[in-house]
């Protein structure tokens, strides 16, 4: 993990750009942090785009920096600035196709589109966590919050220092991982947004009935796609706190 | 209304209990209170029995008052030590078979239990507001919280004065209530269960989607009827801050 900027920001954020290998990031701590009360971290999920993303990003991480928290973000696998991936754009170019059409999206399409995005990143996001967790003033337990969900079923089923996740039910979830989703059991928040255009909303109703979570939250909200209203930034918070504090 | 005790419990809220006519009802508020800046109303709703029902409802005022409301309840036609309804009572005792021969419950069972409930109820609940509202240091506007949600359903599309209203969807709603679910507008939260054993998932989600209000916030979570966990207390109190203050 090598910084590559460092600002402080006015309202004391300090905000860290940084690459872990070839993939950028940037981390976001409270200006000063102890050693003793290290805090707890927060991974900032995305839909791909840290360039275009930053501005909502460093909303959520700002609101999560003013509660004690942490927050990290890395670039996904064939978005900004990374290597675009054929098969995937491929598979992006039929989803559009398909969604331009009013087509019913075919399964076959969000397997090959958000499968190998998900075996990818994942293993990405686990390694942000071992170099993140290793600097002085950052501790666990970690929460994950938002982005494609489906990259957030895997890393809550299979990475253990992820205590609690926000999952925001507005992307495709390959019918196959509903077999992870029964996998998952720490306490979750779903974020579902009731008119989104682009998601399907009795799969998400399905998905959140799937999970083996015992503690899980459903907040179902008016309006499409970007419409989450501000007090849910509130709630998340809160819901971190109650799990990561 | 006339005031029948009164006592000032030890966190500062004074509890009176009041007749209403022949209804019996309590109103919690902050032990100081000033006419020039009036604390908001929550009506606080109840499935029947006072009395019963009184530990938890004094626990929801407890947390109300605590945040700058007034609280006020009152008994339901046809319960506690009110006068009973035979066609009521045989209609709950049709229910009551019903559900324990695991039979679906007949919508014509649903209708001759609530609907009558509600025709009565509501107009004693605005009698209320129109008492308390008449009290210095209590003002508008008011939220109306849980309890029968079909009496909910109706004040929320009839009574001007509710500002806002948190809904239980754990209790029987008649299938010709959908049409005022589209009449309401206020700003909803709706609390769902999700594995209420007594009540319909299905039609709860049905319900929200029902909802003409352009602000509605659906909240499910896991367990039975009585499982609401304790967060969803301060979640309420955020909501009704957000709407009355």
């Amino acid at each position: 993990m090598r910084f590559t900027s460092q600002q402080r920001l006015d309202d004391g954020v300090l905000e860290r750009e940084f690459t872990l290998g070839e993939i950028p990031g940037i981390l976001w701590t409270p200006a000063s942090t102890s050693a003793a009360a290290p805090a707890p971290l927060i991974l900032l999920g995305h839909p791909g785009g840290l360039h275009q993303m930053y501005p909502r990003l460093l909303a959520r991480a700002r609101h999560a920096v003013a509660e004690g928290f942490a927050a990290a973000t890395i670039e996904l696998p064939g978005s900004g600035e990374r290597p675009r991936c054929a098969t995937a754009e491929q598979a992006r170019a039929d989803l559009r196709r398909a969604l331009a059409a009013g087509e019913p999206v075919d399964d076959e399409i969000v397997d090959r589109l958000v499968v190998p995005l998900v075996d990818k990143a994942v293993p990405e996001w686990q390694a942000t966590l071992d170099a993140v967790l290793s600097l002085p003033g950052i501790g666990g337990p970690v929460g994950y919050s938002g982005g494609v969900i489906a990259i957030g079923i895997r890393l809550a089923a299979v990475e253990p220092r992820i205590a609690a996740a926000l999952l925001f039910a507005g992307s495709f979830v390959p019918r196959g991982m509903f077999a992870e989703a029964r996998q998952v059991t720490i306490p979750l928040l779903v974020l579902l947004q009731w008119d989104d255009e682009g998601n399907d909303r009795q799969l998400a109703l399905d998905l959140f009935d799937a999970f083996g979570s015992t503690q899980k939250t459903l907040h179902a909200n008016m309006g499409g796609h970007t419409g989450v209203p501000p007090f849910e930034a509130d709630d998340a918070n809160r819901f971190f706190a109650r799990h990561l504090k």
